[in-house]
């Protein structure tokens, strides 16, 4: 169980691979501590101690810049030491297998991996195999899950919208192949949100969505008509194999946000978008720098709820951290 | 206009793109604080804590190990959390424009961003659309400019050759193509320096130098005549295109410097190179190595005079960064 | 002479370069001083500020991650400064010189080169050419030397089996090619191995091993007759050109270490291995992650050898570093 395989007897996280099984409880307590994070990037000095003399590995066998940065400065920011390791063209292509390169490294008494791998559910069974005192956060999987991105999602809605449960979400794009859209359903199941819906286009929507308790709409201006949230996927031109879509103008046309679509929605929406963004293909740039837009929001959000996620597994308990916080501010 | 972008409504250092249109007093200030940080690579201790939580991140659209080593080092010295992004092969390959993946950084609390890009332009462009907390250090624009080069070269002059109103200086080699030429004639223009010369086939020799006020020669020995400094520049051999020098070994006898050229130059005349360099193309092993070189001393000048600009930028006033050096030592 | 160029007149370590002509006294200076560095892997902050300020470069001219990483979390662990250089694609590539390279880095006041380069005799010459206060670490070259491999794998033994004279020890694979091979023999024998064994099909066992007082043995199950420690290599598959082995199958049949072959050791015998392992080739899965294996441990104990080598090096004398130590803790 995913779940026993991610908080140990006392409820308390030990790996962080889905959103999927957690309660709502522990979802409010990352985000809780998130926005105690935010402060550290605004200060003079962004950086305290809660990490320092950790070790932590960003363990890339998909390679991301910006993902990798963006756990690197959060790492940083704890005070936690951290190695890079791209393994693309690494160990494992010398026909050594991943467990060994995970062990190698956990013998070295590392404290954290950081895991991005292209094999759903690789980060799981890493987490399955490793000892107590080593702890596995999935960077993405496949198309499983990004666990930390829907957090960081959420974290951003509760700031602009606060409380979920009169909410209306939708989000739009590739839902069949996006674990950023796997993840955010979970999440927002799990926090009560009003209203979740697809749109896609048939290629693009999973069968038999409804089963996880979301709706789905073929048609854009049907699906944004009054939500509060729209969530914007990126479309993968890069893996797309065989004609999924009908031409990038097309799904433009049809799916791609602009001001005219936007005006469905109620007129205080947010925009958000993981990035990177395809302008022009997807979403609009009248949009993505218009006033609704909270993408770059985003960003600076998702280091404090990965500072959170790394203090909250590694860091002692939520009181013993703040306690250390604030010893040292 | 540069300047405007370069310094804040104080006259203080905000960016640092370009040696043209920065007064002498700002060069002076840079080389003078430069001059208080020769120190610190001494100590036994190599660090100040001068930008102890700051987050600077080299942004390397075009690849140089070298140049990239030489701000990492400059910024850990002074205490900051460094991050090295290689964008060649990252997100803008996937789509995201330039301008997106820098504010994607911004937005992550980043403090500076040194930009090395392979068009002209770039850093200026950065430089233009980030907030006033972000600041830029351009490590080199396409054919444009290499401005931290430059302060190293005129701090390397300064310290081995006093004041500057009296050198004739010449700059041998491909100043057609060479950001660091474009750099090196601003900064020694500024400084008041008596007799610039230009040395160089007519091939390599930009149009109407003179308008500069640089002197032409296409004769090495009459260019050398009687210089007090030789600039050598490295001849990109991997950038030529088409037939702008005979042969490698015709352009060493017309323009590779040999201990018997350098003889026209003063007695006790000075010889540079920004690096890496050519053997046997454009300098001969005899004077690279021999005892008018200052080729090594300048690789050492430049981490000073980068944790300098850094300084500058990003610590404060240059009374109140002495002030907290001094609390350290 | 090697062992000029790794000991100062006071017989300190100035470079670790290779095992040969190193006297027991040193080698057992180095064992001793990374047993006192085991604890502070398995403390709650991992880090001692012994090279804080110091500049540790990893110049690897032949990507290795796994190597590089231990030597960077060593050096971390020490409080240092971490450059990493992968210079495979880099100046030396523009055709600077090995040496340029070596002399820009040492110009910007490093202390430390870790070096792991394809040619034999690289990180000799290189320690030849630095001046005194920069020191090098050899990290594999050619198929001359890996000393810091064979000093962990002499720290594992000993920490498992004690006193060194009474130890009968086999060595199985491709010795006539190993770097590796050749360190741990050179460190067995002066260390006063009571036996070292080699074992090795005829092409790919050395001429005359003997001579280095290594008895050989082409049946394996005689090899290891009564051995108290069996030290794999890897079967480099990468670089071996030519028919040097059969097929893989028959190498696995004949020099496979399987459990029915490790029966002939001695009842507790350890088995070891450099990593990265080709399970099912050179090792069986049964022996890598049985009772007798420790070949994690030995992953354990070369980050405490690593610091040891640094902290000697770099650190003042093994005394010195104590008290040091001591007043941090």
């Amino acid at each position: 169980m995913t779940q026993d395989l991610q908080l140990d007897h006392n409820g308390r996280l030990k790996h962080f691979l889905t959103i999927e099984g957690l309660s709502r409880r522990t979802i409010l307590e990352i985000l809780d501590t998130a926005k105690s994070f935010i402060s550290v990037g605004e200060r003079e000095i962004k950086k305290v101690p809660l990490l320092r003399g950790k070790t932590i590995v960003n363990l890339f066998f998909e390679s991301s810049t910006r993902t990798r940065t963006t756990f690197e400065i959060a790492a940083k920011r704890l005070s936690a030491d951290v190695i890079n390791l791209n393994i693309a063209t690494s160990s494992t292509a010398k026909g050594e297998t991943l467990l060994d390169t995970v062990r190698n490294l956990e013998a070295m008494h590392t404290d954290l991996f950081v895991v991005r791998h292209k094999r759903s559910g690789a980060a799981h069974m890493i987490a399955a195999h490793v000892p107590a005192h080593v702890h596995i956060i999935n960077a993405g999987d496949g198309s499983h899950a990004h666990p930390t991105q829907a957090m960081l999602d959420v974290f951003t809605i509760r700031e602009h919208k606060g409380a979920f449960e009169k909410l209306k979400v939708a989000i739009v794009g590739d839902i069949q192949h996006s674990r950023v859209a796997r993840s955010q359903i979970h999440a927002l199941k799990t926090l009560g949100v009003a209203e979740i819906r697809a749109i896609a286009p048939r290629t693009l929507m999973p069968i038999a969505v409804e089963r996880l308790g979301v709706m789905p709409f073929t048609d854009m201006r049907e699906g944004l008509d009054s939500v509060d949230v729209v969530l914007m996927l990126r479309l993968q031109t890069e893996r797309m194999t065989g004609a999924l879509i009908p031409s990038e103008q097309e799904y433009f046309n049809l799916y791609g946000l602009t001001p005219a679509k936007l005006a469905c929605a109620k007129k205080d929406a947010i925009v958000m978008h993981p990035g990177p963004m395809n302008r022009g293909l997807e979403i609009d740039s009248a949009v993505a720098d218009g006033p609704q837009s909270v993408i770059l929001p985003q960003v600076t959000n998702g280091i404090a709820v990965r500072m959170a996620i790394m203090a909250l597994i590694l860091g002692g308990s939520p009181a013993e951290s703040r306690a250390r916080r604030a010893a040292d501010a």
